[in-house]
């Protein structure tokens, strides 16, 4: 039983609150002998940070600076695996809570806090606690360990998520075709979307900022060269581990594997005949059947807008800096199930 | 570490083949001294039943007939639970493979057989072993002393799910105000579906059923006077269990929560100053707030149509079945964060 | 959380009162493809019965005559496990209370009986509930499972518990040489004793038996051929799993791995240069070293003696039954961390 | 599955290596709202300190000079806890591993480091990495937070463990009885032992210390006050747990729970009548009746002896360091079970 863990056999512990001393993780099962990319690491953790030099996104995304230096304090021995726990911190910079001192008084509309303190009694009011965005530091970490076992484990395997609405903005899927047969991730893109329209989205963003408003999006994950086999029925289908993964990123609303709600209104004869597509999303009973794997996430709109006038520069979008939690999310499903494939056969 | 047990406290395990001996559940974490009522049981795995006398869906549903008898093995002592693991069985009347030995040949299009067959080298392929919709029989039996649980722990709490959509016919929210505000479940309603549009759909089926046509669909579950304080962040939100529970289903392909993917779309200063919606669906922080809690899933198309000559009659929707099983899982989530609620302070 | 599973990866939930309606055992984690011997089965089955023909030990122990057909519910096809859940039961012939109605009113000294009932509120008085010896069927028909499972992974491997000991006589360290050194199991010898000091206990056993009295007793085990590496610090070291598997068992008392409280007295210069010796137990730092892994579990007198009065005959030591009961669980043990190992490395 | 944490609902994780950058412990499942005592805790992590000012074991304890200043990361704020994980990291003051670069050559006989490295393919020679002794440093942070748990929600309950034996001088139980009826901790006492006989050991330790031999031990731990109805039958019944907490600990070769293996050798007719005794140990059915709780745990002799030659003093009886660390356990298993048993009834 624990709240703050997540996987079955490559098991992250997240902690950490948003203004206390660390966001930490600790991972338990990661085998012993993986080589750890320190700088693999330290990139990771760069894409999910706000404000950092050569962000595209950086013109829209929050002002709260974070340097996010990770300090490894177990498990890695030699710049290898132990095959004991892997714990991980970063500290909080700023663990100040004088700007926070007034939200003391007044909760934040959209957010958290009320809940948190009516559920617990006692909380942390300083800038959301653990349901602040901040708590994705711990996540991502593990994800770029997780992304090192998979290297190695399916060195064919390749994960990209991307930004594929913001808004009323959506990518078409023929629009995405080059980046799903290439190679590079989506920072290569504005605003972490493969499309030409990522331009009105950026007009639309910095406006929205301007004016104090701010939009819902989606980001959608795209898994090329993943094994066949992976799920494990009936409450650990790839598909089940995935959106309980998405589902506890905060601010999503959604979650979509291959054609999702369009599956349901369409006819049968045409959808299960539909020979290219990705209409089942690379699964089948829940396993993975080795074809390309897809599903979406969406996100509600950020609800820090609504105190902007209080608090100056907001991030009008959140799916931006979203995008590699979703894909640390997704690593650690994939790594915690080519794990448990090790317990298939005799 | 178990791929088919579900639940943190109210953990439950579910066991058996479709074609095997028998299906089965075991419950352990119910609390001692729940009474037990046998004809609420009998009742839920009626609803769970195609083709039971009564059944508004009858006439579209499969023809397979199962009796369905429940015998409770332990757990249960002069009608009330020990606290000792809760077991369950119902045999499998028909165990001859006879109808199904054809089919050890041919893979069928749309099942997962040649998948489990690839992952585990050795495979039932009797009927989908576990991959079969007969898979189900376990999650309703728990579902309903889930449900028994509830209503002793959280008297208010009101729980139904509903049909809400068939291929392009949808139900839109006004309809179901009233089925919303009054207490009846869904069984009331033709093709368990609150709308006068269930005649169309009931048309539309029936045609599916002649040409070998088959719809995906949705089921909507609103949940009325739940507690607040449900649900345990970070990677047991509310939210988070209720997706995992749900794409667990078998032909599940989505999870929206409140506006769901719509929310991706909307105007923040609209979204969140949304005074009366289910926009948020009953949560925030992942944490129930004491408001309606509100959710839909969305179901591909019955893929068995396409062996449909080979095999007779066939379920061209397969959302009327699934509706007691979406509600018995989520039975399952509640009950489980009920009890969790218990630990939340000192 | 599970209060009546055991094992991490090779898992079982037991479940089942003594004098409810059956038995059982759920097991998940069993690899695909392992071939099933019902033979064996029933043969393991039969050892932890009292009173069968060819007990050797049926004239010391409990009257109560049960036939134990083990029914497999799901988890094998064609003969071989499908890496699905096993399932199997076994009914109890005669769930009469009319034995135990008495009983109802008087608490049985020494019984767990009024610890349940304070506990949980409402219980089964009926011959002890889970509280009873007869709960271990679901132990002795998973540990069979377990032990063709470690048949066919380490093929080297055997596995032996044997009484070491009856009230104050005890079997010497050479006495059972042979016995460790060849292939026999604990069947071959007369109360289960592999010592010519077992008829001197059977004349003290009948004689307890007659003048109602108990007495306590010992099991050893030895693991031949065992691979090294097992075991999973730090909460999982091999002894720390087998501690808790021992003590799991009713009427145990104590558990000792290699030299056990004799190391607490000896000098460090001795115990660590004994060349020849199981002063470690075969394990150090709790992981197997590929040595022989010895360990004895102390058990109680029996305490139904008390009520002998009022109950006919009863077993004057329960160590005889209870060596297959300690050998089950160490199969257990074993088979969890035979898998385990598989992911020790990357 | 994890094999560094300890505990079912209060759930500890223990990460790092002896002499890497830190040793921690995560504490997830702590309710909200409790308060934390800091200097409690640093008074429980000098009790396991060797060499600290006061105590009254620093003559022959390890020379190794440890501060063991803890941070708390997470999960505390305001001085109480937040219902999030409770992280908690303890520094190595001296990482160099310049004084362990000659064990890299040779294994440490009676060490595990050999065993690991077998086992793992990769390890840390330095100082036995998490085989150290080093590694209960997160055991005692963590138990230390278990016993405020323990103190608010069981006021009554006292717990304490002492040296009840160093080699062959062993404390007999009327020496302790004064011990047991008052408050006194451990500390009190030279070398942790409750009786007049420890100055005698004391000069026995000095002399084992000059001529490089050690001693074997056993600790004692009586719990009075505890509530009726802790432990969870039937595979985690208080002794169960007690068992795996205790053989999980370096060094520790046996666990008897009342009178242990004694009772093997007693007659029924007098254990089960003994009026005033400890022979159950407080627990019935594996069930804590109310009664004291009273169970030992032996230890090896000390294996550093055999360098002594090559690396100075050494500690020539582990159990007086090991004390704390009994102690410190048997607090992790009695919350955990305080929680649980809120799960008991309906």
């Amino acid at each position: 039983l624990s709240a703050n863990s997540f996987g079955n056999l490559f098991k992250v512990t997240s902690f950490g609150e948003s203004h206390g001393v660390a966001l930490g993780a600790v991972i338990e099962g990661c085998p012993a002998g993986l080589e750890v990319d320190l700088e693999f690491l330290h990139a990771e953790m760069n894409r999910r940070r706000p404000g950092f030099h050569g962000d595209p996104t950086q013109a829209v995304t929050s002002a709260r600076v974070e340097k996010d230096q990770v300090e490894i304090l177990s498990g890695v021995f030699e710049g290898k695996t132990l095959g004991t726990p892997i714990a991980m911190i970063v500290r909080n910079e700023d663990q100040r809570s004088r700007d926070y001192d007034q939200i003391k008084q007044l909760a934040r509309s959209g957010h958290a806090d009320d809940v948190w303190k009516a559920k617990f009694g006692h909380s942390d009011h300083r800038g959301g606690g653990r349901s602040s965005g901040r708590e994705t530091v711990s996540r991502v970490m593990a994800g770029a360990v997780a992304k090192m076992l998979i290297k190695k484990l399916s060195p064919e395997l390749q994960l990209r998520s991307y930004v594929s609405g913001i808004g009323e903005i959506a990518v078409s899927p023929s629009e995405v075709e080059n980046f799903q047969s290439g190679s590079e991730s989506c920072e290569a893109h504005l605003l972490r979307m493969p499309s030409s329209k990522n331009k009105d989205a950026l007009e639309l963003l910095k406006k929205a900022q301007v004016i104090g408003e701010s939009f819902g999006g989606e980001v959608s994950t795209l898994v090329q060269g993943a094994p066949a086999g992976l799920g494990q029925p009936v409450f650990h289908k790839l598909k089940a581990d995935l959106a309980q993964a998405m589902l506890s990123i905060g601010a999503t609303s959604g979650f979509e594997i291959g054609d999702g709600f369009l599956a349901s209104e369409k006819l049968g004869t045409k959808f299960h005949t539909d020979s290219k597509s990705r209409v089942y999303g690379g699964l089948r009973g829940g396993i993975s059947t080795g074809e390309n794997i897809f599903f979406k996430v969406s996100f509600k709109p950020t609800s820090s807008i609504l105190d902007v006038a209080k608090r100056g520069r907001h991030d009008p979008c959140i799916v931006i800096r979203a995008t590699p939690v979703v894909e640390a999310m997704t690593a650690l499903v994939l790594a915690d199930h080519l794990l448990w494939q090790r317990l298939d056969r005799v």
